[in-house]
């Protein structure tokens, strides 16, 4: 079984979160949500609209050699957290390293650049190439694959990403059983 | 300022339920979410994916003249819960006569039509509509609006049913800004 890790910072968008999550578990990955070690320790994250969700696990306990693949929720907070904590970016380079996926949504491709895992050709969140690169950001598609890195745009992309992740990661078949039973037409 | 009320039972689709609270509040809704009185009362509400959300107050505590609008979230077991809890059928009932805006997705439709509620068009997840009734039943929108009752398909109509109470509750402007700024091209 694919094993998919999340690491969710104070701030993260809930849409983009909640979206990876959801759709890669109906596509049979198994999917661990990391909070951050910080001054006051809590499974419960917020995000940047007030929702609040529980994490599964502490990022201190996570093992890079027990994932497929790390992905990043967007929102601005969130980014700026992830990209200034140490564990995350030690795993983002580890990841890069052993080839494993490693995929960012909105504004967090920002936290991958920082961490120079970023690949060639990109996407994010429309205006946020300017904190990352001109060269390689890409507006033709909702998911941008360069090797081992998948990036995606915004609230509106991250039910396609997560889809796009699960055709990676399972299979086809299972992306086409989850686009349907999910309705969701509009990911090309 | 519009205020909305979201009941969370277990079971609750994530994706379905925060795509709606964060539209909702990114448009200038203030958003409240009710967890159900039950045997082990806590705020703090698993949905159908194993995703935790914490919820703002008790639906014990919510009378309907503090809100413009209730809407359900979908996800069959969370489904079932709203439309056999007593506070929320009646809550259902008084929103409809006080000729409030009542919303409901995916299976939830059902959960309307049990407190008879449900306006003579409507649309809900494919299939759902041979447990509610089959006269009526849309399915060339992603949401059908019948007089004061709103409802809509499923995970992948969410963030366009979120507009859609954005564009009724606060206006077209607010409705123009959040599509743009989350990127919902696809929301016709």
């Amino acid at each position: 079984m694919a094993t998919v890790l999340i690491p969710l910072a104070k701030g993260f968008e809930e849409v983009e979160a909640v979206s990876l999550i959801d759709v890669m578990r109906r596509g049979g990955i198994e999917v661990i949500v990391a909070y951050l070690d910080g001054e006051f320790d809590t499974n419960l994250v917020l995000g940047a609209n007030g929702i609040t969700i529980q994490a599964d696990v502490s990022i201190k306990t996570v093992i890079a050699d027990d994932f497929d693949m790390i992905v990043l929720p967007g929102g601005w907070d969130g980014t700026y957290a992830l990209a200034d904590n140490r564990k995350v970016q030690s795993l983002l380079k580890e990841f890069k390293e052993k080839e494993k996926v490693v995929g960012a949504i909105c504004a967090a491709p920002y936290a991958l650049n920082k961490a120079g895992v970023l690949g060639d050709d990109y996407t994010c969140y429309p205006s946020v190439e300017e904190e990352i690169k001109k060269d390689g950001y890409r507006t033709d598609k909702m998911v941008v694959t360069d090797g081992n890195i998948m990036t995606s745009r915004g609230p509106g992309t991250a039910l396609c990403f997560g889809l796009e992740i699960v055709k990676r990661l399972v299979g086809v078949d299972s992306y086409k059983a989850v686009k349907e039973g999910m309705l969701l037409d509009f990911c090309k």
